[in-house]
């Protein structure tokens, strides 16, 4: 019986329902679709970084960054990343973004799905990732 | 070689095409798209539980239910459950019946990703899960 | 530790930002969303299959299957097949195409997710896959 324990970074805002920001379960890791909220605070609604684009992506990528390392993970474990825009305009932006945030990335660089959905207002973009460790 | 086994409810409706309700290989579960209908019957097309969201919702989450269940797991073994729902307004009351749904869990609750996208006609809501066993 | 890999098929086109088409990590290949783009063209910019849904949904299997086999996998090690479309009225025959494609499958099929969505102009159809080797 391998341990699922949930991976909750001190920052991070409450989940809006019964579910955890991220997940470890032996060797695998899994990311919560996360936003671009700014770090949590006392009687403050979750708001999001902005209002550009990169800001909010900046600060999605930290989100997910923080539960990966809340499970002892870093980006050199992650398998894939599943992005989620609004809007199919943002696509150059996003990527420049992106590549600029991963520039460091020595390992192979991670899968990614890119589609454009609705979200939540003032959401911009939604990014979650699976992780393999070891 | 480990099998890989397809898991398929006795109550569920025939895939609309080659794919299976889920499969199992080694520890790993993964549910397909899960819709909210209701258990088949013979001689009548797939139809949903309704008309309410919330009925359409219960009906979904007991779908992917019986396809963990099939393959030996429960929810606490679920990593990572992907809902798709088709208007934004529909968010509050999905959370509200999915935390009721969960209310017993008693592991750290799966993550979870949430869109608004394209559902045929009649579907609300559309749910996914992978789970590692074990 | 466990090497984790790039999975890169020859006649891919370049992806448009830091990811990989696919990666690979012990047991575990992760395919990146495939688009039905032709096999890469020095000095041509990637161009898709067409004009017909079916032209692009075969040309987007045959894209992911690339992924799976520079991996040393095949479509019977693939646990989940995620499809994105752009129209709900494409779903028959896509499944027609996709029922085509697979009639050869000896082992459980994938399960599959169905979600439409935005994508690029001219892309019809997307589809990542997660397989378990072994």
């Amino acid at each position: 019986m391998t341990d699922k324990i949930a991976l909750t970074p001190k920052t991070h805002t409450t989940p809006p329902a019964k579910f955890s920001h991220g997940v470890k379960k032996g060797n695998i890791l899994q990311v919560a679709g996360q936003v671009g909220f700014l770090p949590a605070e006392e009687g403050k609604p979750p708001t999001p970084a902005g209002p550009t684009l990169r800001e909010q992506t900046l600060q999605t990528l930290a989100n997910v960054q923080a539960v990966l390392e809340e499970g002892g993970a870093t980006w050199d474990d992650a398998m894939m990343i599943r992005v989620y825009l609004t809007d199919t305009a943002h696509f150059a932006e996003f990527n420049e973004t992106y590549d600029q945030y991963f520039a460091g990335l020595t390992e192979a660089p991670p899968a990614r799905t890119t589609v454009y959905v609705g979200l939540p207002k003032r959401l911009l973009v939604e990014i979650d990732a699976l992780a393999v460790l070891g």
